[in-house]
Order: C-alpha cells, then sequence, then structure tokens
C-alpha cells in the first residue's frame, strides 16, 4: 500500500513536469512567432530559421554536455566529450537515490524541464541581433552558449556550485526561483554583447540623432506569440515550484499560475497606459512587451507575493520597459525586439523585488547575483562573439542588409507573393 | 496513510484545475486570432489591442472585486474597494474548511480556474463591434463588464445567489453546466447592445437592401483561432466537472471531452454542408463558425449526451449559426466576426438542449435563466455602453473609419508592408 | 483504502491521456498552418477548408463506424450502421470489465486518444495533393479513408486481429509504438496514391525536366506549423504509453518525451546541414521536415533508445528527408509539402530502426509490417481514388488551377488585400 502511494506520487510529479516541460518547449514558438512579427518581411525567413536552429543546437548540446555542466559533479569529468547519453541519464539515476525528504521523480523528466529552459535562455538573444548578423555565425555562438556559457552560470545557481571556488551565491542569500536572472537576464547579456559588437541596422538612427522607427511587418504574428509566451510561462514558473503532489506544493504550484497570469495582466495594462500618456495611441507592441515583461519580473518570486503584489510587480516592469526600450534607443544599442529590455531590465527588476516577498532572499545576495550573472555572460558572450566576428564575420554587408538578409542567408523570401517591391 | 491519500487527491484536483486554466487561458489567443483574421488588414492592430487589453483587465478586475462578487458573501461586503488581494485569498482559504464531501483543491486553482471564464466572456464583445469602435471607450467598457456585469450574474448562476432576492435559478431547474449561458450568451448580449448604440460598418448596408461582403484579411489566422478555441474548449468544459480525482469524475470529464470534440465535429460539418447548399461554396469562414456554434452549443450540458447525441446538438448550433448570420444581416445588424449568433444564438439552444439529456434541468428553469442573463447584460450593457457615448464616443469619425482605425487608434499599420492601398 | 488508491490510478491515468488526446487534436492546427504556409496564396482557403473539413470527418467516421472495426469484435457485427454510440460506448465499457493487470482508465478517454490519431493519419494526405485537387472529393476520400481503410489496417496492427484471417503482425515481431507505420505511412500511401492519379501541378515540371521551385506563400505560418505538430508529437508518443501511474511507467512517459524533444531536434539539424552542403544556403522549409522526419522516425520507438540514440534517429530521418523530396520530384511525384517523404520515407526508417534497441521487434515483422500497411492503404486508396474520379472527377479544370482554386472551390481569398494581382 505505502508502495503504491509512492508510485502514485512518483507519477504524479513526474507527469506535472512533463507538461510543464511541453508548455516551456512552446515558449520556443512563441519567441519565433514574436520575433517573426516585429522584423520587416525581408527578413524573417531568417529569424525563422535562427529560432529553429537555435532550439534544436539547444536541446542537443544540452544532452551531450550541458546538463552534466550544470548539475554533474563526478558527470562533469567524466561527461564531457562522452556523448553516449544513456550513461549520463544513468547518472542521473544515481542522483534519484540521493532524494528522501525532496522531490522524487523520473530524471528523464528533469532533464526535459532543464532542457527546454536553455532553449529558452538562447531565444532571447535572436531578436535582439536581428535583421543584419549572419546566420551561421550565429548558430555558432547558440552552441558555445547552450553547451558551455549557460551550464556554467546554471552550476553556479541552481547547481549550488560556488563561483569559481570563490562564494557561494545561495549562501549570499541570492533567490531566484524561475530564473528571472539565470535565464532571462543571462540571455539579455548574450544579446547585449552580441549588439554592441554588431552595431545598429542601417537607417535607424539618422546623423543628427533621428531614431527610425522600424515596424514589424506582421504584428498578429507578434502578437500571437505574446499569448503563447504567456501560455508557456505557466509551466516556466509553476514547473519550477519542483514538486506537486501534496497540498503545500499543490498551494504553491496554484498560487504561481495565479500569480504569473497576474503580473502578465499588470505588465500589459501598465505599458499601455505609460504608452498611451507619452506616444497618445494605445501602442500594441509597447503593449506586448510589457506583458512579456511582467511575465520575466515575477519568474524571480512568483511564489511569495500576493496577487495583488504580484499585479503590481508585473505593472512596475511594464512601466520599466517602455522607459527601458526609448533609453536603449537613446544610446543608439539597437534592439529590434526589445529583448534587452524586456528580459534583462524587467530580469534585474524581478531579482530586486524578490526579499521584499522572500525572507530567505537578500538584496545584497540579489545584487551579487545579477553581477555574476551579468559578467560571466556578458564578459565570455563578448569574448566568444569577438572571436566568431575575426575568424567568419557576424554581419552581413550593406547590400545584402538592404536586399534583406531571408536572400542572401536562407534563399528564399518569406512571404514571397505579399510584398510590394523587392 | 489516509493524510496521504488526501495529500495525493488534492495535488491531482488542483493539478486538473491549473490546466484546465490555462487551456481555456488559451482561448484568449484563439479569439484574438479569429477576429484579427475576420476583419479587414486596417482595422488590424486595434482589434489585436482591444483583445489583449481587454484580456489583462479582465484578470485584474475580477481579483480585485468579480471574485468577490460573483462568489463572495461577506467578501463581497469587505472586499470591494479592498484591493489587499492576499485578504480575498484568505478568504477563498476559509471557504474550503467548508468542503466536506465536495471538491477539494487549491483556492488559488479555483481563483484561477474562474478568472479565465470572465475573460472569455468580454472576449466574445471585441469581434461583434470590430472596425469601428474606439479602443479606449471599449476598454472602460471591459472594466465595467468583468469587475460587475458578468459577476453580478455569475453570483445568480455558479454563485447561487437569489436574483435580487426575488427567485432562485437553480431551484428553478435550471443548469447550465460549463456556460452555454452564463458565459456565452452573456457576452454575446453584451456585444448585441453595442452594436446596436454603434450602428453598422459604413458600406456593410447599401441604400436598397444590398448586403455587401466584407471579406476578412487573414484566413489562415482566423482558422488558426478557431483551431485554439477548440483545443481551449477541452479545458472550458472539462474543468467544469469540478474534480477529477475519482472514478466516477474522472469518467465524466473523459466525456465531457469526448463530447466537446464530437460537437464541435458536427458543427464544422453541418455549417460547411448548410452554406454548399446556400451558396454553392464550401464557405470556410462559416465552417469555422459552425465549429464554434458547436462547441457553444454544447457548453451548457457535455455530461450527459451520448457521444452521437453530442454530435447532433453540435450539428444543430452549426445549422442555426448559418441562418442567425444571415438572419442579423437581414435586420442590418452589422457583426463583423459572426458573434452574437456564434455565441448568443448557439448559446440559447445549448440551453434548450439540455433538459432532453439531463432530467435535472427543466425547460422552464432553461427559459427563465436565459432571460435573466440576456435582460440583465444586455439592458445593463445597454446602460453603460449608453453612458461611455455620452460622454467619450464610442465611434471613430467617418475618415478614420475609412482610413482604418489602426491609424487613428494605435497610430500603426498591422501589416505595414503588404497592402496595396492604404 | 485500496479503494481509493485505485480510484486515484484511475483518474491519473484517465486524465494523463485527455491531456495527451488534447495535444494530438492541436497537431490538426499545426498540419493546417504548415500546408496553407507552403501553398501558394491563391490557393490557402482551399486547404484550409480540407484540413477543417477532414478533421471534423474523421472524428465523426470514427466515432460512428472506425473504431468499432478497429477494436471492436462483436461492435464490428452489430455497430456497423448502428449510429447509437451511446450504446457503442456501452460495449467500450465491457471492455473494460476485462482488464485485470493492464491499464484502467476510462474508455471515453482511450475514443478520444484514438480518434485524434485517425485525424492525423488523414490530415498527413491533403498537402500532397494540394493545389489541383478538387475540394468536395477530397472530402469524400476522407469519410472512406477514416471510417474504413484507416481502421481496417489499424484492427491488424494495434487491433490484434490476423490479417485476412492470413497472419498475424505481432506474431511476426511487427512492433510500432506510437505509429512511424500505423499512421504515419499509412497516411503517406493514401497520398501517394491520390497524387499518382491525380499528377503534378502545372508548371511544375518543365518539358526538358526542368523542376521549378514553387515556394509556400507564408513561411512564419509554416514554421508555426511545426512547432505546433512538435508539441503535439510529445501527446502523440508520450500518451502511447498507455498508461502513466506507477514508476515504471511513469518513467517509459518521461523517456518518451525526451527522446521525442531530442529526435525532432537532430532531425533538425541534421537536415538543416544536408541542404547547407547541397544549395548553399540555410533552407528554412528542408528544416522544418527535417524536425518532422525526425518526429516520423522516432515515432516507432520512442522508449527504447538512449536520448543520444534517439538523436541519431532523428537526425537519419533529417537526412533522408532531404534526400527523399530531391528524388520524388526526379520521378515527378509532385508533393507540394514533401508530405510523403516526410511520413512515408522516415515512417519506414523509423519501422527499420526499431530492432536495433528494442529486442522484441524483428526485422521481419517491421518489413512484414511495413508492405501489409503499405499495400492496403495504397492499394484500397488508390481503387476509392480512381473510383471517385471516374464518378466525380478529382482535379480542378486548368483555368481554375492558374486562377487558385480558393476562388473556384471555396469562393473566397485568404488573402485579398495582400496580393499584388489576381
Amino acid at each position: 500500500m505505502e508502495e503504491n502511494l509512492y508510485h502514485l506520487q512518483y507519477a504524479m510529479d513526474t507527469f506535472y513536469f512533463l507538461v510543464c516541460g511541453a508548455l516551456v518547449m512552446w515558449m520556443a514558438a512563441g519567441f519565433a512567432m514574436l520575433e517573426s512579427g516585429l522584423v520587416r518581411a525581408k527578413n524573417t525567413t531568417e529569424i525563422l530559421a535562427k529560432n529553429v536552429g537555435m532550439f534544436a543546437i539547444a536541446c542537443i548540446m544540452y544532452l551531450v554536455c550541458g546538463y552534466a555542466i550544470m548539475y554533474g559533479g563526478e558527470i562533469f569529468l567524466s561527461g564531457i566529450g562522452d556523448v553516449d547519453a544513456s550513461k549520463v541519464l544513468g547518472e542521473y539515476a544515481e542522483r534519484e537515490d540521493g532524494f528522501t525528504g525532496g522531490s522524487i521523480y523520473s530524471t528523464a523528466a528533469d532533464f526535459f524541464f532543464q532542457v527546454v529552459f536553455v532553449a529558452t535562455a538562447v531565444s532571447i538573444t535572436s531578436g535582439a541581433v536581428a535583421e543584419r548578423m549572419k546566420l551561421w555565425p550565429f548558430l555558432l555562438f547558440t552552441v558555445v552558449m547552450t553547451g558551455f556559457i549557460y551550464p556554467m552560470e546554471g552550476s553556479w545557481t541552481w547547481g549550488g556550485n560556488d563561483v569559481f571556488g570563490l562564494f557561494n551565491l545561495g549562501d549570499l542569500g541570492f533567490s531566484d526561483f524561475a530564473g528571472s536572472g539565470i535565464v532571462h537576464l543571462a540571455g539579455a547579456s548574450a544579446a547585449l554583447a552580441g549588439v554592441l559588437l554588431l552595431g545598429a541596422r542601417k537607417g535607424k538612427y539618422g546623423p543628427n540623432g533621428e531614431i527610425n522607427a522600424i515596424t514589424g511587418a506582421n504584428l498578429p504574428l507578434a502578437t500571437l506569440g505574446m499569448f503563447i509566451l504567456w501560455m508557456g510561462w505557466f509551466g516556466f514558473n509553476g514547473g519550477s515550484v519542483l514538486k506537486l503532489g501534496d497540498i503545500d506544493n499543490a498551494n504553491a504550484v496554484a498560487m504561481v499560475f495565479l500569480n504569473t497570469n497576474t503580473a502578465a495582466a499588470g505588465g500589459l495594462v501598465a505599458a499601455l497606459i505609460v504608452a498611451r500618456l507619452l506616444f497618445g495611441k494605445a501602442d500594441l507592441t509597447m503593449a506586448l512587451n510589457g506583458a512579456l515583461a511582467g511575465l520575466v519580473a515575477i519568474t524571480a518570486g512568483p511564489d511569495t507575493p500576493s496577487a495583488l503584489g504580484a499585479t503590481i510587480i508585473g505593472a512596475l516592469g511594464g512601466v520599466l520597459v517602455v522607459f527601458s526600450i526609448l533609453g536603449l534607443d537613446k544610446l543608439k544599442i539597437d534592439d529590434p525586439v526589445g529583448a534587452i529590455s524586456v528580459h534583462g531590465s524587467a530580469g534585474i527588476l524581478g531579482l530586486l523585488a524578490v526579499p521584499f516577498t522572500n525572507s530567505d532572499a537578500s538584496f545584497v545576495g540579489q545584487i551579487v547575483g545579477a553581477l555574476t550573472i551579468f559578467v560571466w555572460v556578458f564578459g565570455v558572450s563578448l569574448l566568444v562573439w569577438f572571436i566568431i566576428k575575426l575568424v567568419f564575420g557576424i554581419r552581413v554587408s550593406e547590400e545584402e542588409e538592404f536586399e534583406g538578409v531571408d536572400l542572401s542567408e536562407c534563399g528564399m523570401e518569406a512571404y514571397p507573393e505579399f510584398t510590394r517591391s523587392k
């Protein structure tokens, strides 16, 4: 009987992970739709190819070495370059034996849930470098990002390892429930490094300080992408409770769903109102980014605030993202989809909001954690982008940029029958 | 041991609610895609902005006061204007103690499931008033609709309260399983009130009684929206069993999934055939509306019919919706996406079909219930629309309508590179 | 207490089926988006109408007779023509009593899960015959396919019946976990028969052996379709474990999710690289088809390979699909979306890969099984298509094909405001 109960709980927790993981995988479609809706028609095929390519690469690299680096220990030592996945999974199984009071579920489910997170982190970067970066160098960067940069950073946070043996973020009171910093700020930091080396799109900034709006080609797609991300975020945050199968955990999962939803709503409404006050119109793209910023902001701590508190955290994210997008444009940091603002600025906000409702987190820990993530991911990414730039180049030619990267990189237009001139 | 079993059942029922709730949230994307596919390109950004805005508003208003009005009791008295959500959720927790033999699950999950329903109700309205209504007055209406009109009506039905202390719908044999009336007819009633005050789009009806077809700009999007709604409806109806964790309830949930699916199929095929007989072609938009009408029709009682019965109920909805759309056009009631027919006409059909398979429901109860919902929602909506019209105006200028509401309301086109003329 | 445990396990397994079934239903949207993205604008409404129509028809025909033929026994004898679904479902309930050690769950959930599989099988065909086949004859074929051809074939495989009383595929060591052959090869075989009778699109093959590329009109939609299918496949393969509620089965479900994901990733990357080597560009449509081929290839045995093994099986599918698409074009077999290659070629590969990791499967069994499926489905489909061609005709006129089948079959364009000339 007790054995049977254990079986049921194990099955329930495993299924909960798998459902949440499938929702997070679905976020890949959200990023692809959001980004392809916000770029111009002539650069759409390439952003789609980047999105599908990097998602697949993330899945493979995390299997080959990323998971081992992030959670491994001995797996790290023996696992790198050892691509026998069954062995790696065998090691996971041994981990399971160590569990006594904690979460007990299929290690395959754990891997599945973790692998879609690294895919999310790297999905953030493609939008920021859109419309002028070469495709293959970008995919090469994603190999390093998903196989090394993110897993190292993850080993210091969710993995619990000391940062280069120097200090332990957890001991400092760092708390990042589902990854405002570990996933979103990390993705934004890599994106920022790429954008700085890449430069702005031709025509974005005029010689006299003009900032020219470059409108996305397909706003229904962008809206669909936002809704997909909103839905997928239930898995992203909800699954990060890591256990479902008793009353306390079930309540926590439910509260996380509720707070995730209401933070997105708060961010959307706040961005809509702020944009109305600033621009006089209902700015749809700001509203979309507001919802996403609300989601990013609540992600560091969706379990502890009240529903109203979560709404306010989300709303702060929605306000921040509008000013962050405007500010980056002032600095001539050209991010076509606003990814650095949504995931970076709102990610930091999310980390800093945690200590207000969670006594286990400290401001010192949150600041040190944010700095650690930023310095590591930004620094190493800058180095990797730089090496790739030297060896292969990262930017298409001026003529290719003018004609659209779809033709030069992919050899096919996304909407061959629709656009007026090509 | 018994304690452990209770834990597992609680966790399972909570998770079931959360998964169903996430599916219902996903319906918001379905409405946004359906409506943006069925309007003209020049009015697409605005309908998207309305859809995302009203969803977010619904989530916040229902948190602030809607849930309290609908299910509250003392919460109603103390909760209005008291925006401390943790307190409101504390009250939910007390409700839970009262459960003995009924459903026991996280109150946060209950709130999450309920809040996406009110978002569905208000999503119905935006399509009917598309292409000529101002954005901000519309969003103002949704504040009242989601914070007051729907919750009041919900308190008399699922909330179990007497209607103004006069009579009790449940005692009369009113039965509306997942909301053919409570959600769909309610949304359609609010939409009808708006459409009547707003008038038809310019050019829709000619001076000699001509009815001019105005085709949607993007039928793949509309089809995607229908599929999203179909999928989300499994959560809408399936979650309305309110419990999963024993054999009888699990069977009921499974039967509801099956019947929901087959009713949609029946509605689609019936509308496709009727439209073929009437127009000589395979009318895709009628087929989409047929599927949705089938879904609306089965929603009042998806648990009691056989699968074949559900197919027939859905098919009747599919037939009805074609004639309802044609009939409203005869009356010059201009509903660009057919929302009043899909949710109103098929909603009433659904209510009236229940007593045939469910002996707990009576025709008197269903008729009184439908009338109560319609009179209340239509009446109060008409008043609210009217006041908003007086104070702010609800219709864009003729020139703005000609140019497209995207430019006047949102300042950006949905497809800036695609359309030939502006 | 033991009774309660049984209740919980029953509820959990039922819910697992329903969630997986909803994901498989969602694949219908994936096929619709993929196919409408890969055809030309002028043929988009019709492919959408075919997709929604055939999905609905599949749901109804499988209810009326398909399920009875596939799993029925006495149901087969008494059920055909007897459209009282409650009776048929009564029979399902009796089946349940027979279960002792196996999976125990709601028979309605079982039906729901099975019905979305037949819809998948038939969804494969529409893409291959796109852009020149009449709509109503196609829907007539789907009536026969979903009500008879697929259920007969299913009765010899998952149903366990002898093939015409001659031999038993299971006894020969045939193993097809989730349907690389039973669903995907079957759909491709029906499609091939249709394509052969239909002929190529005008202009596809030039008089001097030229193969003209005909680009899809909307690649973001095609990409969305791929992502939807990828997501839905978790339900397709994951649900095919048929049970969740103990540790062994939960581990199996988790491993199937992991392997399904990684096979898709392997297929995508492999096709992207092969296409780069062959064409010099990042070919997005090949990448999409590579992911789908990886998914089809792993479907016959997602439970037994290691994660790395699954990645390799998927990658082989991705390589194969590129050459298969090129090869069919050499043979002037015109398949606008590559469905025959994705589901047929990769389906056979998937069947042949099983014995390498699953000792219960034999190569003889796999080959005999693949032949049985192909000969039956291709042969009967050819006959049915031929009869339909004689009686109604299956191909639109040359002028209709030139103008686009949307106008002749559906009377409405999919993007009336977007395309340059019509």
